[in-house]
């Protein structure tokens, strides 16, 4: 078994070695590699799942569910690698005729962009950390992988490193294709190495702003997919809040305090109706909910400031709030929507954490122009009656403007829950993400660690499998006459 | 008709004003958009091309050719908006039995990014200007387009701009899908524009980057896409050389000096075996070249002082050079592979103009690690001969390098004369652009310009055409049950 943690250069310098061949592995062997990790990680299932709970705190029950979903990403992306059609084949044949002159053969798809660093999560120990989706979706494009321990779970992530080197071993796959490292300098000594090719990360927006500058600074500049912050709004029409406020209550706790609030697509923002009995509810059950354990200390401390700067925002109003001021429980607040809106650099900002604000509105059509000026978010929600009619056009506007907002919009549903599918966008305008154009959940994150490229009347001995004629990999290619 | 070259904040605010109607816009409208737009410039081609010509002494030869190819850029694009594959849209049904927990529905596609900002360039007055392929397939992809003029061909850029217009306007087109904007203060005041959603630049490296900062440093920072720099490798092997020496000379001169040097992918670096009789032909076919005019002052002095610091480089020896140092005329250096390789950040700089380096080998197998670490390319050329046996494994070793370091790699063929098709790559790992992921030309350009959003249990009522089970705009659904 190969050693764990070594060095950011050594760590690279191996994905690098690494890269032409796995880039040159059949889609179908690489597909067998991830299976082989997902089962491996069954295999150690107690052990795994009891680790995280000691480093972690989420519960046993949240992790058998988290490594469930790790695990079914895994196979997601190796069913990807073999279906072949992520490689976007198009070979399009000489063509004397063409328009613009004379048309070569070309032929076109995307290959792996080679080593890739990936920044795990605190949050997500299993499915946004060491075997996560970064990982199985860069594994699945053909791309080494090189991930930087997140210091919040340290011996999970050690211990998940050594059920993948001795499964890829196993599986025959090249030393160097799966790298760990640890300490900030390392990532950072990583993300600068010239050998390095795209990075991805999920955590906080100071986080993951300083290391896409330092991606955008080098000799190279390279891809930087971060998954950064989201208060993701919630919308309530007047007729949902009469027709099933307490439902709509119960939803929002339960999405609110989910993991401790420590999720990204976390309902930060709940837009409803003033003078409404919803607000009453939604403080009766929250007053109901125990404190969970956070992540740890720096987490609750920076939670707990988060709350107070903006219970102290002028015109704020204090709902739920502990005796306790350093106590990690949830807490609720609220304003009116003109003080909302006056003020979004502070008042739509994340707060990680079971922190809710409650905005009040008179009039469902003054919500649209306020929800266009919002930063960028993974996720946007509206609640509306199931029967409403658009008399005056306030849902289109606000279908509009939500979905010009974000990455994914739902309708009578809670965003916390991201499903992993081919459908799932898991992205969003900035700050939700650096890259509007990318997902980091779903069948689609895989696009993140491919660069096209187009052989020009290569000979076919040269020419790599997926672009030959005889197709050996037998995957779909897009031919034109 | 609207008035022209309108004010940056005018512009992009009448952009994203228009942006909701042009993305809601059916395919097939927005194809017949672009085809009227082709109409009218074909209608207009006489003045169009004398105008081109007498502001950018290209020839009229060139620019028909030029101005054929943008408008059927244009159609292509307007094809693909018909087909409708570009959208897509991925259809996940409801699904209770989904492995990690029920599935709900989810619709997702690529929506239109938002109001674009061209960045035209000054090499290519039709084909990558004013209604050229950022344009052409910013708009097939339902964005607004705002285009900064390039100064050197301003009147030009004014009467495209016109005919643009009142194309648009005949063909029902919402005012605001098209403006022009002048002047440097000018682009940099719509790329700060806070509706402004994505941006193209074809141009330098220096300007590129200085406005790559720009979109970066924006309160919310956009996506840029910026086709700087390339030298376009060449490598002969000596099998080549021995075989078909002279058609190389031929072949490369035509390259060179196409378009006075003014070209993208005009081949800057040669690679060819030392003590070849084939160095001797090119510097004779090389004087037989006439000097063709640059496209302004600005460029040929830029030429002349880049050609002058790489004549200076110690190793260098010079093969043509004019007796007047000012002249624009075909300049050819030599030197060897070791001096070369020592010091790429100046031996492998591109030049704009019909400067080439030709540099010499002694052994096939030494050029792999120093192509390896060239930087990144728009396309990289190998000239070998048609039956060579790849005995060493040379030939393998190159054609990985040259295809890690490129977006298009070309056997026996010159990376001048892009076809505008499918399965075309015009793009590379950087500095040839700043996202290595995305292409400036062929129909996959489209992609730059959309954005993945997922609709979660939305109803019919309020989803955008293309995500309807009645399929309004009759395009590719992939449905999964």
């Amino acid at each position: 078994m190969s050693t764990l943690a070594i060095g950011p250069d050594e760590a690279v310098a191996a994905a690098a070695a690494a890269a032409p061949d796995w880039a040159a592995t059949a889609p179908v062997d690489r597909a067998r590699a991830l299976e082989a990790v997902a089962e491996a990680l069954e295999a150690e299932r107690a052990e795994l799942v009891a680790l995280a709970d000691s480093e972690t705190r989420l519960g046993t029950a949240r992790l058998n569910g988290e490594l469930s979903r790790t695990t079914f990403q895994l196979r997601l992306f190796a069913e990807q690698a073999r279906a072949g059609e992520f490689l976007d084949v198009r070979i399009d044949r000489a063509d004397p005729q063409w328009p613009t002159g004379p048309r070569p053969d070309l032929r076109r798809y995307r290959t792996a962009i080679g080593p890739v660093l990936v920044f795990a999560a605190s949050n997500f120990p299993f499915a946004f950390s060491v075997a996560g989706g970064d990982t199985a979706s860069a594994w699945a494009a053909g791309c080494p992988v090189v991930v930087k321990v997140h210091p919040g779970h340290p011996e999970l992530s050690r211990r998940t490193a050594e059920i993948i080197l001795r499964a890829l071993s196993q599986a025959g796959v090249p030393d160097g294709v799966f790298g760990l490292i640890e300490g900030q300098q390392a990532g950072v000594d990583a993300l600068r190495h010239p050998a390095l090719r795209a990075a991805a990360f999920t955590g906080s927006e100071r986080g993951g702003l300083a290391l896409a500058r330092i991606a955008a600074d080098r000799p190279e500049p390279i891809p930087f997919y971060g998954e950064l912050g989201s208060v993701n709004p919630v919308v309530v029409t007047p007729a949902a809040a009469d027709a099933r406020g307490a439902e709509i209550a119960q939803g929002y706790i339960g999405s609110l305090t989910l993991g401790a609030g420590q999720i990204c697509t976390n309902p930060g923002l709940l837009f409803v109706p003033a003078d409404d009995g919803l607000m009453d509810e939604i403080v009766r059950l929250l007053r109901e909910v125990p404190t969970a354990p956070m992540l740890g200390e720096w987490i609750s401390e920076a939670y707990v400031a988060g709350a107070g700067r903006l219970a102290g925002h002028p015109g704020t109003r204090t709902l739920v709030w502990p005796d306790d001021e350093t106590s990690a429980s949830p807490r609720l607040l609220t304003m009116d929507l003109t003080t909302f809106a006056a003020d979004l650099q502070n008042t739509a900002q994340e707060c990680f954490g079971p922190l809710g604000l409650v905005i009040t509105y008179e009039r469902l059509r003054d919500l649209a122009p306020v929800v266009a000026a919002l930063p960028g978010q993974l996720t946007a929600s509206l609640h509306a009656h199931p029967d409403e009619a658009d008399e005056t056009g306030a849902l289109t506007a606000l279908t509009t403007a939500l979905a010009d907002r974000s990455g994914r919009v739902l309708w009578n549903e809670w965003p916390t829950g991201v499903s992993v599918t081919h459908a799932m966008q898991h992205g969003g305008p900035f700050p939700a993400t650096t890259t509007p154009t990318t997902t980091s959940v779903g069948t689609a994150a895989i696009e993140r660690f491919q660069r096209p490229v187009t052989y020009q009347s290569w000979p076919p001995a040269l020419l790599p499998p997926a672009l030959r004629d005889d197709n050996p990999w037998q995957i779909p290619q897009r031919t034109r006459p």
